[in-house]
């Protein structure tokens, strides 16, 4: 039994090492990253069973991710390898021409993952786990692939595990925003957990404003956990009709890519771990920091203790009082 | 007035600082490359005018292609920019599983050059230029590059220009071996210098004996001048009834991809600068043996004095005697 | 017809991969570099033509320069390669003893640079720009280069071209700074643009007051069009009777070196698009901060469309209002 | 059930990135490393299911291999983190005084798997599996640790599981080479298939004479499976009275530590997946040709296709005859 | 005659090439390092002499450091190499979990140093100096180490020699903290100068108030000059009955360990050239901030015009005046 | 007292990272070089006393040189640091355009040492040492530093000191090679031991028939002792009668410059240490061999130890037969 099963697409980062325009960046570091992989190698780094439905393809970076998230303690039994289809690669460029920000440039048309389909899907896999969790990133890479979202969200609904969803909407891989919006909104109705961002909120409800947001989405798509990511302004949750919150930790930023996903995996994992949404949102926030202080999405994510020494830096540990 | 115009796809290459299976290299080089425009760095290094006909993407990649490729003097006046696909890219991995072999790992598919077609095709360019080479592997990438390679080749053929064509069968790019052998066939009447090797002549031939290869070459296509390169062997050259041949320069191999490359473009570079077939053998040979040494295909590619130089280490220059 | 032609000296950088003082510094990263040459790469950049006036080393330092600028699009029409003087060098020495600041050492002297001499100008050149742009540094070089200088300018005033000159004082260059001074204050009758610093005003006028700098230069020298920069504090300029300002951007700094050059380059191909000088200021400013970025003066000069996200990121972009 | 069980010490090894004595290294790489872990990993990579017993140190350095190897597929489930002791570690010379040898310098007195004794081994967990595999480095590394590889030998020859064994001698490990002498042929007695070199061969049984080696160990400990490696003349192997040769593979050395290692675990895995010994010896010594190609022990280990890629090359794969 | 000796262990730092926790960084870079020895180069560079009484391993690592202080100016001769314990080393993780902050893990048990005793101290050695200065690290590392320490301060004390300490406690090298603490006050009788931090000062005296601080240590051991370390909010120190301080300087930080051996250091090179206290303390406090903005702890410690250079950029320069 | 004194002076080299043409290197590693320096670490690593005669620049670059050859044990006393004259610097391209060769590129014009002359010469420092080395290098960087050559060898020759004379022809420092012969013969009626090679025996001597060259230099300038080196042929030398050889040994090659300063250094060192010249020519040409191993001259130079495990490798020590 895991506590949590996502579905989504493993990437092979290519990060430059250099910062500026990557035409004149000579080398590259390679990372293993993908939202969803990152929200499982979250859950697995705070001590608790995470496992990934994937494709991959049958060549070297494949076997790069896939040992990767074993090493990690990502449970692989559901990852299949594509005979055909390669993995899907991006390239990060830094701190050009915003200091602090990076932009990514996509070689995951036509990847492995790309042909995930619902007959990826296990139910008995899904159903013995605790949490399900994707994002639209993943319904945006393929038609087949959507439909597994959908579906995987739809057994997960039924079988009374708890769906998580993080509405991360990514442009460059939709036709259209509305495509996306479209999207994303077929799915809420059997969500659970959501995240999303204020410009995620602005396209989806009209609004930025955390409680109008709150009430909006639990009146339109009936979900009582959501939370809202506002940048450096920190982060706010409703769930089950408490509201809490958290500021955003101030560290030097190399790469910003990743952070909400270590978000969301430590938030889930706090709650897995029976912790109060309070606790859960300054513990996601951290991660979230802490995570952007290097290359690399994975890295950085923490341990309980390594949580808990960034915590009580910021005065905000409470380990110790237990 | 250019003295060699190729039709070709440039890429990206990424190439594994440190040897072994890639899953396990964290750091990668990036190079410009691709089997025409490596042609067209060769003629120019040698002081000759070259450009290429080709598309990339109109990304990071892209501009580090073509600011390369105008740095190093080859035009880039033909070179257009595809606003929605990527610059074609892959990854080298060195010696693994066999010392001083490499082996790569394409991200080309729906590149910005797969998109090449006879539109891209200005007549006027080719007529005015004196040789124009093409290779099979633009022929593979897509139907409508192949379609702009018979026409280029078309074009020259019909207005006069030397059309220059190594075969550089690609098996991963292809269907299948039968595809790849029946549109080579289908140029070669159009053709008058050819580059193969003996994997190559067997394929199309049924043969690697060079004097057979030579007569069926002349035989079924009318080619009289044919290049064959036999590896550590060496290579043999027909032209125009004259057989001349070069060893192998025996060097300390770091990547051998691109010596293909630097062998045609300085074979005919040589040619077109008036040197017999004696010597463009043994100077083309020189360049592969250099292009090897080092990671990337186009950086060692040589001046005329560092050939001269190579060549008089082993004996074999005869600059000094004019 | 260019739109902007430079005469100065490039030099090859030499990086200090990690910070403190040079005796341990174990690895060095080569750019291309130099003031004027800074200029003329940042307004190819933005989409115009420059072109420089200089000589090279015979040597692979210089073919390195020569073949960077001409990727860049830089016309090296004009470039000359000195067959007995090397390519000058320097090496830069990063935040030791301060924080963000940047020491250099120069190998310049008896650079083929500074055998430039008025003979290097081809009048016509000059006249078909728009801008004639160079420094003092040209004229610390040698009796020659200076020689050059006052010819250049005095040309392109001639023949009704719009002068730049940035005063960039470099004391190690100089046998004292009141040659510098002198030699400063014999061409500026002939300028018509002058960028100048705080501690430059301070030397040739007594004061670093922006109005009475102004008055000061106009007075003196009959130029109405001066940019004064001011470091932290921004700039402010007197264009025409109009003046305008900008503030600085504070950006994370990793070598403050050729943040001049870039400021002076996008200021000037700001107002040869046609901005006016309010938006100039602001743009060049920008390009200022983007450069200090990273190690290298070139590689961060930004092309319009990441200039503009750049401002937009500070709410100073007024591209989407057009 | 697993394939291969090793009891033994990983370390982390850091192998100088540039060549020479270590006091002029400025950088070193990181690997996983240890005889026992390197031969596990090899076995995993041909297909085949490993664990090893150990312990590791609880600090970043003992979690590094601990993820390492279970992304490497080596069964974890007997790896203990010891609280008090850290993980052991080495650096590797390379190539100086002579070219193509390393040294290692130690830092594991006092380690974590110094502290292995008989309580760390699992009767069943031995049982269970077909080879149970281990050196003289465990016997050196402690009295107790000594101990755990006599009781392990026991318990798997008790427990009819096939005993192989490396000898292995590290004479930095030893207060004697006595001592070392001593303590393997206190094992040998119930050992069934015995790895060793000439200089061992030399040190146990007074010969390096092949014919004499395979008498003497059958004679005096029962041993009817003997491989006898003597480095560059190649390796022969005595396997239930048959006679098996193969020649050392030449390749470019960069570090030629784990050669051993990857010949012992491939040699293993081949008798395993029911190979001959005629193949197992030749793919045992492509196998440590690969590793020296690279620095690190266990990355360049091959899987079924690359040791097949490999051997085709020299004319030795069987593969494409079935 | 030395203007300083020291009594330390010096010890190769393996410092992480990028943050983020160890198990994940791929590249060490090395440095010499170690308490006592930063103090005496710190002295050196200042253009005083100096020199460190110490033990180690006959190693390529103890060459190393031998030769890099013996490069640095410092006195060798009282160095012994130890034919059978090798040279202690540690590794730096920086920046994970907090940003800034650095975590160390040590392989220095058994080190040549730690074999440290009264035996290595040369009583006209340190008699002919004008400080003496060690710390309780070389107290923690063995038992005969630390009768060293007691032996060559009661030596220092009765010949007259200025004896300085730095409280330094480490809690990783000692079995409790109250050893710790015990050991320090068995040797402060004997001490004229002390440094210390806050909750160094906690722990020995039960409270961080300077006030207090100094009154006690006065009472208690008779210590008349203290300079007390308060981090961020700077340093504070009582001199002959005069009260001192400085601000902390702002610096980027790559790595903070070593800051507390500059600080040391210049303050003792300031007051032995003939200083005031109320400028050692501002000039340490300088050093402190220089050193932690790269990696490795004596690269960057300032000679006298670098310090006075930052220092002038922060208009705390009073060389000028003079 | 010392063994060894030396006049010349050392550089900076700055080594291309990657191979092939500078242009295209991006990455240089610093080391400290120079021929005389070379020699004077070669005979302080092999345990004797050397001293360098030499100016640097007052900058970082010749600090680095300065404290580098410090650490190596190399007396430093007579080392002036000239206040205007930069350190001389060089930089290395390897194996372009022929593998195995090194190119440089001199920076050294006016450098610091180009102002050496007669006055830099202390008599009794040259009288009170056993050798004194230098080479037409010296000769050839400035009229001044020529005459504290000849200076240099007639106070050692009146002295009764041995003069040792490295010829050195380098091409590139001389107006002509007439130049470069006539200095060298100048000086050679005072040197007792000459180093040369094949190609300026044919300068010099007009053969490079062994015999007849040693027959010559004692002819004509009375020199008994001569060293031939002969490239991959191996060396001979004729030592007051006797005549013995050596093989060059065959390693891989990284950078050959400063074979033949390795080689002088440690012949010298070793007849110095009484060992006979058939020994001493057969270490020199292993530790020309081990240098050449790595970048930087002086870093693989060997220690005793070093030096007779790589001869034992080859079959060549005699170092356990004593």
């Amino acid at each position: 039994m895991l506590d949590l099963v996502a579905l989504g697409e493993p990437l092979v980062q290519f990060n430059a090492v250099t910062e500026g325009p990557l035409r004149y960046v000579t080398y590259f570091e390679k990372h293993s990253a993908g939202s969803e992989a990152n929200v499982c190698v979250a859950v697995s780094k705070l001590g608790l069973r995470s496992g990934l439905i994937t494709r991959l393809g049958n060549d070297e970076f494949g076997f790069f991710i896939y040992e990767w998230l074993r090493g990690q303690g990502v449970d692989v039994s559901r990852i299949r390898f594509d005979p055909e289809r390669p993995t899907g690669i991006y390239f990060v460029q830094r701190s050009y021409p915003v200091p602090g920000v990076s932009t990514v440039l996509y070689y995951r048309k036509g990847s492995a993952a790309s042909a995930l389909s619902p007959s990826d899907l296990d139910e008995g896999y899904i159903a013995d786990s605790r949490v399900f969790h994707t994002t639209s990133i993943t319904m945006a890479i393929s038609d087949s692939a959507r439909e597994a979202v959908v579906k995987g969200i739809e057994i997960a609904h039924r079988r009374n595990v708890m769906v998580s969803f993080d509405v991360n909407i990514r442009r460059l891989l939709w036709p259209s925003i509305e495509d996306a919006v479209k999207a994303v909104e077929g799915v809420l109705r059997n969500v659970n957990v959501l995240f999303l961002d204020e410009n995620e909120a602005e396209l989806l409800l009209g609004t930025k404003d955390p409680q109008v947001v709150f009430r909006e989405v639990e009146a339109r798509f009936g979900i009582s956990r959501v939370i809202l990511k506002m940048g450096i302004k920190g982060s706010v949750a409703r769930w089950d009709g408490e509201t809490v919150n958290s500021k955003a930790f101030q560290v030097p930023v190399k790469d910003p890519i990743g952070a909400g996903d270590a978000y969301a995996g430590v938030f889930l994992a706090s709650v897995l771990k029976g912790l109060p949404p309070s606790r859960a949102i300054v513990r996601a926030s951290a991660a979230a920091a802490m995570v952007v202080m290097v290359r690399g999405d994975e890295e950085n994510l923490p341990r309980e203790q390594d949580l808990e020494v960034f915590l009580r830096n910021y005065g905000l540990s409470d380990v110790e009082l237990r």
